[in-house]
Formats: C-alpha cells, sequence, structure tokens
C-alpha cells in the first residue's frame, strides 16, 4: 500500500513509522512551513501541498487530492484534526478509487451531528446526559426544561468538540439564553436548531478506544481518561482511568462497542462519555485516532495505527477481545508551545535545544527535532511524553523524572505546568473532573 | 536512601532515574571529563572523584570510597564494569558501613574465580561444558584432552570476560599451546593455573536474568540471547530468545535459579550460557546489573534496577516468579562511537547533532545530548536503543525504523553497521551464533 500521510508534526511521523513498520510506503504531503520537516524527510516521498495556512494546505481537500493521485497513492490517512472528521473529503476520497483511513463517511456524518449521534446512542441502548430532541421555540425549551431540571446546557445540533454550547442556571435565564444561542448557532453553523442537556457537574471524561474491522470484529482498547482539560484542550491523559471499578469498566465498554457495531462502524474511534456518580452518559465520538491514542497503546501493546492500515486494507483486526488486556498504567503530558503563565499564548520560534527524556517507561512522540522552527500557523503541540508504569504510582514517578529530564530551549512550553500539576495531591489521588484544571489555574 | 552512582553515562543516568522513581537521592560521583554530562546534572548531588583516567576515578577505590562518605551517602551503586565485579572494593563498602548494591564479596570472589564458578555450577547440578579440573602439567593436559576430545580450549583459572583463553585444534598442539597459554596466564593474571574445556562449536549465548533477595526469593526474569558478538562484545541483544523451545527455557531458566540459590546469590544477576544442538552448558556469572537489561525489562515489565534498589534495603521483591511473564520480543542495539569501516576504531569526539529515535515501542538508553563531547577515556557506547513488538518481526522492524531515525553528527557510529545486520536474513532467522558476526564482518 502507499499511503498519503494528509497531517503534520507527531501524527505524520507516526503515520510514518506505522507504514515501514508494516511494509508499506509513506508519501508526506506537507505545506511550505514544513518542507524540511522531520516526517517529510523520514516518509519514502513528499508532495508539496500548497501555502503554509492549513486553508491552504492540509485543509484543502483538492490539494490533497491532487498529491495523492500525483503521489501515485493508493489511500489517505487523514490523522487528526484538518480533514479527518471531513465527511465530505471522505466521500471525495471514496469517489476517485482511493482509500480513505477511516470511517465510511455515512458514519463520519451521523457522528458528526450532535443531536442524531445522541439520538443514535439511544438506540443502541447507551445512555446520554437526560435531555431533549429539538426545541424550536421558548415555550418548548421551558416545557422540556421542567423535565430535565436546572442547570442546564443549550446545544446546537450542528456544534460540537465544545463549540456551541451555553449554560443555563435557572428559569428566569432561560429565555435570554435560548434566544443568544438560536442567533450564534444560525450565525455560527449555518443551523438554528437547539436541544437541551442537563448539565453534569463534576464529571470525569471517560473515553474508550474501538476498533472494527470489515469482517463484523469490533473490539474496545479499554479506556481513558481525560478530565484533564482547559477549555476543552486535554493537558494529561491516562489509561487505564484511575480507580475505575471493573463493573463501570465493562459496561462503559460494552456500550462503546454496541454503539460503534449499532453504526457499522470501521476503523479506530473514539466514544467519550462523562462519568459521574450517577452514572456514564455519551457525549461524542471522534471518528479518527485521537492525540492520546499512546497510553492506550502502551497499557495493551496494541498498535492502535498499525490496525488501521490492517483494516483498510481489508484485512482483518491482528487481535481478538480476549487477547486485549490492561498491563500497569500510563500517563501522557502533551508539551504545547505556550506559555502558561501568561494566558496560554503560543509561543513559536526557534527550537534551539530540544534534549528528550529516555530510560525505562518512557515514549516520546514528535515531529520535531532540534534547529526546527515551531510554526505559528499551526497548533501548538511540540510533542507527547508517555510514560508507563507497572503501576500508576510508577507511572507518575517516571512522568516527574521525564520532564525533569526534557530540556527545552527557544521557546516557552506547558513542560513547567506539567512539573506542578504531576505533584499536585488531587491528580496524585485521581481526584480529578473537567472543571478541575480551570479551577485549579485560577 | 541516599545512593552515590559510582558510573557514568547511561547506567549512571539509568540509576539516578531509578532512584528518584523509589524516592531516593543519587549523588553523582564524576571524573574531570564528566564534570558537566547529563547524569551529573539530573542527580541530587555531585561529587568529584578525580582525573578523568579511570584509574584515577571510577576505578579508584579510595576517591569513590570518599566521595559516598563526602557526600552522606547510605549506599554505593557501581553499576556495570569498573568496580561492579571487584570483590575487595565491595567488602571495603561493607566494612565502612555502607551498602554495596550487588551480592556479597564471597559471592562476587567465587564467580570470578572461573574455574571455582566451574566447580560451584556442577555442585548447583548446572550443566557446564566437559572440561577438566586444573592441570599442572603437559601430561596431564593429554590426559585430559583424550576424555575430552577435540578441538579444546585451554582457560585460565584466573581469566574470565573473554580474556586468558587458548584454542586447541588436536594433539599435536596442545604441548605448545599449553606452555604458551600457561607463561601468559601467569604473566596477565598472575595465576598460572590452567584447565581444559570442550570447544563447544556454532553456539548461541543465552543468559538468564535472576533476581534474590534477602528472604529467600530467587526468581528468574527470563533468558537473553546476546550471539551477536565481535570479540566478545555484544552488539545486539533480544529477549526473548528466539526460537528456544519451552522445554529448554523451563530448563536453563531453573538452572538458573539453582545456581543462584547454591551461591546464596543477592541482588540482580546474569547466568550466561552456551547453547548448541546438545544442550546448554554453564559459561560464567555476572555478578551485577548487565548492559543489556533493558530488553528483559521491556518484555516483563520489571524494573531490574528498582529491584536492585529494594533489594539493597532489605525489602522483598515487588514481583514473585509467577507474576513474571513474557510479553512480545525486544531487540537492543548497541551504538558505540566506533568506526564499523575501520575495524572498529573509537571515534571520540563533538557530538554535534544527536535525533533520538521515538514513538511506539521504542526506548532509548543514553547519557549523553547534542553538544556533549564523547571523551577518549571511557568505552565508546553512547546510547542503546531497545524496541519491543508484539512479536520479534514488528521489534525488528520498529529497530529499522529507529535507526532511520537516528541521527548521529560529529562522531561515527555503529548505527551503519546495525543497519545492515537488521535486514540480514541470518539475523531475521533467528540461525545466529557466537561466531556469526566475526565470520559475516569478514
Amino acid at each position: 500500500m502507499r499511503v498519503l500521510v494528509a497531517n503534520r508534526g507527531e501524527i505524520a511521523l507516526r503515520i510514518v513509522r506505522a507504514c515501514h513498520e508494516a511494509g508499506h510506503e509513506a508519501v508526506a504531503a506537507y505545506s511550505d512551513a514544513d518542507k524540511d520537516a522531520r516526517w517529510v524527510a523520514l516518509a519514502d516521498a513528499a508532495e508539496h501541498l500548497g501555502g503554509s495556512p492549513a486553508g491552504k494546505s492540509y485543509l484543502n481537500a483538492d490539494a490533497v487530492l491532487n498529491a495523492a493521485k500525483a503521489s501515485g497513492a493508493d489511500a489517505i490517512h487523514p490523522g487528526y484534526g484538518f480533514l479527518s472528521e471531513n465527511a465530505a473529503f471522505a466521500r471525495r476520497v471514496r469517489e476517485e478509487g482511493l482509500t480513505f483511513i477511516g470511517p465510511p463517511p455515512e458514519v463520519i456524518e451521523k457522528m458528526g451531528d450532535k443531536a442524531v449521534a445522541r439520538e443514535t446512542a439511544r438506540e443502541a441502548d447507551v445512555p446520554v446526559v437526560p435531555g431533549s430532541g429539538p426545541v424550536a421555540d421558548v415555550a418548548a425549551a421551558k416545557a422540556a426544561a421542567e423535565q430535565i431540571g436546572y442547570p442546564l446546557l443549550i446545544k446546537a445540533a450542528a456544534g460540537g468538540g465544545g463549540r456551541g454550547i451555553r449554560p443555563v442556571d435557572d428559569a428566569d435565564a432561560l429565555a435570554d439564553v435560548f434566544a443568544t444561542a438560536q442567533a450564534e448557532a444560525a450565525s455560527a453553523f449555518g443551523d438554528g436548531t437547539l436541544y437541551l442537556e442537563r448539565a453534569v457537574q463534576q464529571a470525569r471524561h471517560i473515553e474508550v478506544q474501538v476498533l472494527a474491522d470489515d469482517h463484523g470484529h469490533v473490539v474496545h482498547v479499554f479506556e481513558r481518561d481525560c478530565s484533564v482539560q482547559r477549555r476543552r484542550q486535554k493537558l494529561v491523559e491516562e489509561a487505564p482511568a484511575p480507580g475505575l471499578d471493573p463493573a463501570t469498566r465493562e459496561d462503559i465498554t460494552a456500550a462503546a462497542v454496541r454503539l460503534a457495531r449499532h453504526v457499522g462502524y470501521r476503523g479506530a474511534g473514539t466514544v467519550e462519555f462523562l462519568l459521574d456518580d450517577a452514572g456514564f452518559y455519551f457525549m461524542e465520538m471522534n471518528t479518527r485516532i485521537q492525540v492520546e491514542h499512546p497510553v492506550t497503546e502502551v497499557v495493551t501493546g496494541v498498535d492502535l495505527v498499525a490496525e488501521q492500515l490492517r483494516i483498510a486494507e481489508g484485512k482483518p483486526l491482528s487481535v481478538t477481545q480476549k487477547d486485549i488486556a490492561l498491563d500497569g498504567a500510563a500517563v501522557e503530558m502533551r508539551i504545547n508551545c505556550e506559555d502558561p503563565d501568561n494566558a496560554f499564548v503560543p509561543t513559536p520560534g526557534s527550537l534551539d535545544r530540544f534534549d528528550l527524556p529516555g530510560g525505562p517507561g518512557v515514549r516520546v512522540d514528535t515531529g520535531f527535532t532540534a534547529g526546527d522552527v515551531i510554526s505559528p500557523f499551526y497548533d501548538s503541540m511540540l510533542a507527547k511524553i508517555i510514560c508507563w508504569g507497572a503501576d500508576r504510582e510508577q507511572a507518575l514517578a517516571r512522568a516527574r523524572q521525564a520532564l525533569a529530564e526534557l530540556r527545552i530551549e527557544g521557546v516557552r512550553s506547558t513542560a513547567t505546568l506539567h512539573h506542578r500539576l504531576l505533584t499536585d495531591s488531587d491528580l496524585r489521588d485521581g481526584a480529578v473532573h473537567t472543571r478541575w484544571l480551570e479551577t485549579w489555574l485560577g
């Protein structure tokens, strides 16, 4: 197989690695800013996409399709972000006779509409946050809100990924917020459809990794806990979820498999849930590889990107559900070129020094190397440091040591924040929820 | 515990990491050449030992003991090489009221004398290569040789680690070689005692990792295959041994545990065997951590250096034999600053660029970073790259990819040799023995 890698940074290199290990060829598709990038040099061939702004390159479907054809690729791996969850793009790839490494466009579409995804989860007997169907006006919203209870959230059906959400604390506020949300949704997404959901307080973000092939196999690869977030950006991820009781683990993973099976899923995907004392609720499904997939890999030994490639070739998964077992614990720290002491403003610049941690249990995924220039055009992630331990305590101890070894000069990074986070007693105790970091940051 | 790290390079950093992860303090003991080294900076404190030549620093027992006392250390970790198998040093450490992180001096002594070690193995019902006891003169050697058969080896009792060995092809050559060997042994080791051993042809080097604590627990952590050697210097190591049948694995690991138990072993140690079609034979025991220990760690999840620290504290092992299972396969490549195209001559110099591989299954152990100067005073190892895979094929594929990612500028290294080795069909088939590499190199 010859795979066009339609992405950049660490995930591009991750895909190149997986291609080489499986005997496939990898073609790097790159923008102007990335022409000298490490992942481009390590690919078997390279195709220029266009200008540095993503709209001219990584987000430009025509440019990506042309690059695929020009390079003789059979398949396109979209990575995460960019075109990875764009159903129209996936459909065009298919129409061009190429393989889109991901689920069918119909599944991407269904999961991309939050209201439809929610309804689909209900059909699959997967618990959703108590809420309503589409509410046409304030009167309908008021009636629905009495059933759901306050506080609640007004959500745009066409939103997702944390966008198009407005909290409502009580009945008095409903009418005003409804009007604002409707206007916003119409303007931002071209669709003013709204629905209501109970506001789940102090919940953990638990997500289940699934894999599905063309031979009827659907498996889960256990769960991740991604509760440490700032503005819905994950900063620390773990597998397995600390302290999750075995019965809940069994239920939540079974629910994810049920949903994947129900929608005819294919490829690697993630079903995201909120978990509180009352139970777990479906939030959304990400129909692509996730940034945080390595924590799952290091606690299970399953290579998720290799499985994506197998699935795309029409092969069965290399593992069955009973082969997949949890071994130890893992934590991932996202090292972003952002200044945690200055509102997390991005800090692009020259990476003058970049000494990586190493030793037992330490994995580093990065697309960069010392001397590179970190571009202002893209997201600010510099590296992911993933630490495995025989237990969570060892994984966290290794994470602290890895941070001590990491040396970055030329740009500021979130490493300093991770230092402080990893010694926090709440985090060490696993006593965190999705609002915890924002409170902690003050 | 406060641990003086009486070593340098990657193993010094390895020990610092293990100390930190277990909540101990690490004191780096360093020579002039190493004052700016990475492992020194990452330790909690540092003590200067002396001049750059090892005799003035890492091999100077007085300097190391003084550094331990000056720094308030409770224990000394000797790493490998230098003073790690020096029974007199271990005894002095004990006499000073400090903990030597290794076995008791009596055990180091017993295993250090090859003839005694061989006799001890026989006592423990561990097979040894057919051979003789000490032979006083040519007549005794001839009589013994008739029993053993040719070709054979004449070995110095005081030798070891590949030194003091002379091959004899037939009876005609015996008298001359005996005289030479006797004179050499007397001059090199101060002891002319010789014994004979059958020359095992086309054998594999298989070694078993053992751990023993003060509470009567002795376990094995499976085996490594280190057959890819040049002049008895290992270049590629694997765990588990490719294609080893389960019955032999059970027998050879049981033999290693039996020997460790018989000698009252304590700490981490390695029992080295030769394996051929007829069976396995004890070769020697290394009473310290080995360079190649990481391959064992990545296929079992057992942190061997952490166990050394536990044992030194008088704690029981963190694992029992039934907890220790093999998971997947691992290969380690030693990246040395040597020129494989020029008789492996050491190539010290300035490490101008040092980009490390990463991603799934890749572990790098190195004490160095870009900008360092690789000193001519010490051994030439720059880094160990350890690749894990769910099976051996994946581990080797990852090793090839890791080599492609490794970028070293300023010094020549064995990386180029590893590139060629890893695509060799004999190595891929596991069809190698201890003389294979020398033949392959021509």
